[in-house]
């Protein structure tokens, strides 16, 4: 049996109880579809990922990835999947038919994603990264490029990428100085970018490259940047493609996880001999690209979680299974399986309620998507446009951080076994770690949370999230099993807005003190949501105990559970860590930096 | 420069200004010493750490270590430094001459580890186990195997090991299963032991193993398993040794760390031909063994807060060079370094405060081990020999989670280069996981604390814990500067250990509930010994600065605002947390095991 395991019933809960996910097929766009369609889908990629994608994982960490003579070398299964991934309709599943695409709702890829991150990490960022390089030239650029470009992408052809990092603009990228220089109908490229994820590699016979860079001339910072599509190889009219378009590997990263995924540095135009096409308009490169950095930002928080269910469901498989030590209060005799002693259980529930509080806060910022995109303009589209843009971090760096940390849990239920390479969670426990770091890392989305989202648009992303929060406490305060766990998650949250609020003002007249809590901050508001999508999900299982017997009422009661022992023992810490937010204490600033 | 990094002043500032360690030379056996010397010890060991330790780090890392054949090869330039780790006194600096040992307290052996672990955890497991291997034969063993073992095993000659995990024998030892057959004035061995730490290698020409075997005949359970002497080769009476004595290694583990440290299944008397001496008395093998478990127990939170203290300044540095970003208020012009942006530094200030604060936890019950140990016979002895009985399973648990926390931290300061090689952060973290697993799981140690601990002795260690607490709150609770602080951590103390003493009367009236709760108390208990150890090195800090100017003040100033910023955001937590621990709600209990 495989390692990749997830429990579709926790899937389809979230999805069709809690979400009617269903609904979104009655969006204008998806009137063709059906809900049991959107089942199949679901059913049909889990299968795959058992199927095809998990064993790469263990094949990726043996053989991982090589560079020798400019060239990088992957483990030859991956190769056949790529592709099988594309052709099967995976990597454009949300995409729209003229390119391809299969026509189901963005929320599809999200699940898909957690999916396939779910099997195996490494693999997924291939065909993840071409989808969305390929959806911005199909968003922003020409239609001849489009041609030329995105369905060979979304069918597995060719793959893509996005370069935006160099040795000196990281978290920065107004540094950026790869530079684009006219000539005729396109431009010469030439810089150095870095930490390209899938940079180079021989899955496909060329890679579309989405690179960030400066017009000779173009303003100074963020704002003279552009955009551009860079093909590894120059395709010919004909869509072949065998000149080199002098865009050389310059090596790839060691690093302590994902070593089935090449981590490139890429010299474009070293022999000023690399053609790019401008994508969109001149100088809103950083803009077009957020579209991509949006939904990078969401797949790292996806990533995050699938890891962290991964973990679980193999730390939870092992405690059934591995016979140690006596039952403490002498109920069996002889050794009992380790899921019966409390402590190992605490671990086991505590990891459960984050799974599939993360979860659902993610398909939740999924739905919303959809409903964002495809509602017709409107008062709802905007509603849900803000409380994506509100959500957008706080999934990227909650969910990245909340999942290491329940990787570092699942391997706690194993003991010294989880440190062996003879189970899963060491690689999952390392590979997960990335994802605090890459796509703008946790600190950065806290400031972007705590900054730009709680000013943008009038403050509205916040306002909407304040209100759906709000309504959901109003509507089941009297609840007469959770009444009073929704109360809490009401107190609770309510004093955390108003010092979201307060941190605000904050922000305009003491910005260094704010800066130094909008990390706490966004991790609190974190919990918040963890707690309400709980709360969501328990409200709706006691409905559905009261019938249910046996093992399906014990699921039930599960749910309920986990709720009650995460609103219990979590929301008091987040009161707290959200007070703190406010002190005036500035030792964090004040601090030397000779005495640190 | 090499990668160990470590805060020469603040070891100092805690073994002087804090401890007056210079105190132990009072001691009897310890009057031969003096201050200078001890002082001076301390900087040797750290210029050999430096010079000698720490370069194995990176090698250990690159070439690892091989099983082929039924033989573990190690880096060749770790057999060098063993050897010279023994000859230079490092092994047994704690030990009686009588041995080839330097006579040092107790303390040195601990702060000497601080160091060595800090720069490479790998190799200086060898010497540690040898230390304890060795010194338990020199506690319970006969005269003639002392003669025969102990001064080879200090000097570097030979290694030890401790052998008690097998296949089915864990966390739980009760199940051993290894048996031991009376043969004239010795044993024959058999079995099988696994997670060996070094128990293979070709660092030197023996490796003396220290077995927990069943002696045939003996009772079942933990009252039947006795000690052994277990050499891999047979020791002729002249000191050579030539001959095997049927101990094989059956392989190594492919680990997430550590990767320069082999842990062996070794099996013993395959062929009927392995010979074992007994250590100590029939059947109280596991009371002689917890002599070294207390110490590796120890030693196992001290690697754990030293890597923590390697990661952090390891981040300092980058985050001192690294120039990324705009200063959030202007007050540079261009790219500043990021050590400058408040997350950055939020998250340095918290690594400096729980570095220091473990440091001190650890460094306070070193030395309270040695008044243990060297007082005479009365109330003073016993109560420190209490104190240590308390401390050791918090330094434990609590210095490898947080330690792995603070590895964990340091990496995110320095971006996606903390996910690679190029830095060694990514190795310490991977490094300093075992630590929660091994030596007792962390949620085995919380066992010992909240049940063990709170019990034995009438309640005293917990009561000597709270009186040293008290004591502290109470002279410095009008302190004119610190007074706020120190009232809070009593506050909080006060009610952390109420509750404490509640739930030892949980734990005979449900001891399921109870068990639930073990992890986050022996946390939060933790939590309250680091503000009280960052408070008392405020308190000392602030007297000193008065005179101080420039650096140096702020040096001092460092220790005050990093012991504020903890108790006010820490202490907080921890007392919801405890409170959390009093709860009534069973969910971790009642949850179905199919509701996982």
């Amino acid at each position: 049996m495989g390692n990749f395991k997830i429990n579709q019933k926790d899937v389809f809960f979230i999805l069709k109880d809690q979400l009617d996910y269903g609904f979104l097929c009655s969006l204008d766009r998806y009137k063709d579809l059906d809900e049991k369609t959107l089942d199949m889908l679901v059913t049909e990629a889990i299968a795959f990922a058992k199927g095809i994608v998990d064993p790469l994982n263990e094949i990726g960490e043996q053989e991982g990835v090589h560079f020798e003579n400019g060239r990088v070398t992957c483990p030859g299964a991956f190769k056949k999947v790529f592709r099988q991934y594309g052709e099967d309709g995976w990597t454009a599943a949300a995409r729209s038919p003229k390119y391809g695409g299969q026509g189901f709702p963005n929320m599809m890829r999200i699940i898909i994603n957690d999916i396939m991150y779910g099997a195996c990490q490494s693999f997924n960022m291939a065909p993840s990264l071409t989808h969305g390089a390929a959806h911005l030239i199909e968003s922003f650029a020409t239609d001849e490029l489009k041609d030329r470009f995105v369905e060979k992408m979304y069918n597995g052809t060719w793959s893509g990428t996005m370069c935006l990092t160099e040795p000196n603009a990281g978290s920065f990228l107004a540094n950026v100085e790869t530079m684009a220089y006219r000539e005729g109908d396109h431009f010469k490229i030439k810089g150095t970018k870095m930490f390209i994820s899938w940079g180079d590699h021989d899955l496909t016979d060329n890679i579309i490259h989405l690179v960030l860079a400066r017009i000779e001339g173009a303003p100074e910072g963020v704002r003279g940047i552009s955009l551009f599509v860079v093909p590894k190889m120059r395709v010919n009219e004909d869509g072949s493609c065998e000149a080199s378009n002098d865009v050389l590997c310059g090596g790839i990263e060691e690093k302590m996880g994902l070593h089935a995924s090449p981590t490139a540095v890429l010299n474009f135009g070293s022999s000023d001999a690399c053609i790019g096409y401008l994508c969109g308009q001149e100088n809103m490169g950083l803009a077009h690209m957020f579209q991509m950095m949006n939904q990078a930002r969401i797949n790292t928080g996806v990533s995050g979680m699938s890891l962290a269910s991964t973990a679980y469901q193999n730390a939870l498989e092992y405690t059934r299974d591995r016979l140690q030590g006596r039952d403490l209060a002498g109920r069996k005799k002889g050794n009992v399986p380790i899921i019966d002693h409390p402590d190992v259980r605490r671990m086991l529930l505590w990891m459960k309620a984050n799974v599939d509080g993360m979860r659902s806060m993610i398909y939740t910022a999924a739905y919303w998507s959809d409903l964002a995109l495809e509602l017709p303009d409107g008062e709802k589209k905007d509603r849900y446009e803000n409380l994506v843009e509100f959500f957008t971090p706080i999934v990227k760096a909650f969910c990245s951080d909340i999942g290491f940390r329940v990787c570092e849990t699942a391997m706690q239920c194993l003991g010294g076994y989880g440190f062996c390479r003879d189970y899963p969670i060491e690689q999952y426990l390392r590979d997960v770690k990335i994802l605090s770091l890459y796509e703008g890392t946790n600190g950065i989305q806290s400031i972007d949370l705590m900054g730009r989202k709680m000013a943008m648009n009038d403050g509205k992303p916040f306002q909407f999230f304040r209100e759906e929060l709000g309504q959901f406490c109003q509507l089941h305060k009297e609840h007469p099993r959770l009444g009073d766990k929704v109360r809490a998650l009401f107190g609770v949250s309510e004093r955390v807005c108003e010092i979201a609020l307060e941190l605000k003002e904050r922000r305009e007249k003491d910005v260094l003190q704010w800066a130094s809590y909008t990390y706490p901050a966004l991790m609190s508001i974190g919990e918040v949501i963890v707690s309400w999508r709980l709360l969501d999900l328990a409200v709706i299982a006691d409905k559905q105990q009261e019938k249910a017997k046996g093992s399906k009422k014990e699921y039930f009661e599960g749910k309920i559970l986990q709720a009650g022992y995460y609103v219990d023992t979590v929301l008091p810490q987040t009161l707290v860590t959200m007070e703190t937010c406010l002190r005036h204490g500035r030792e964090v600033l004040d601090i030397s930096n000779n005495a640190f």
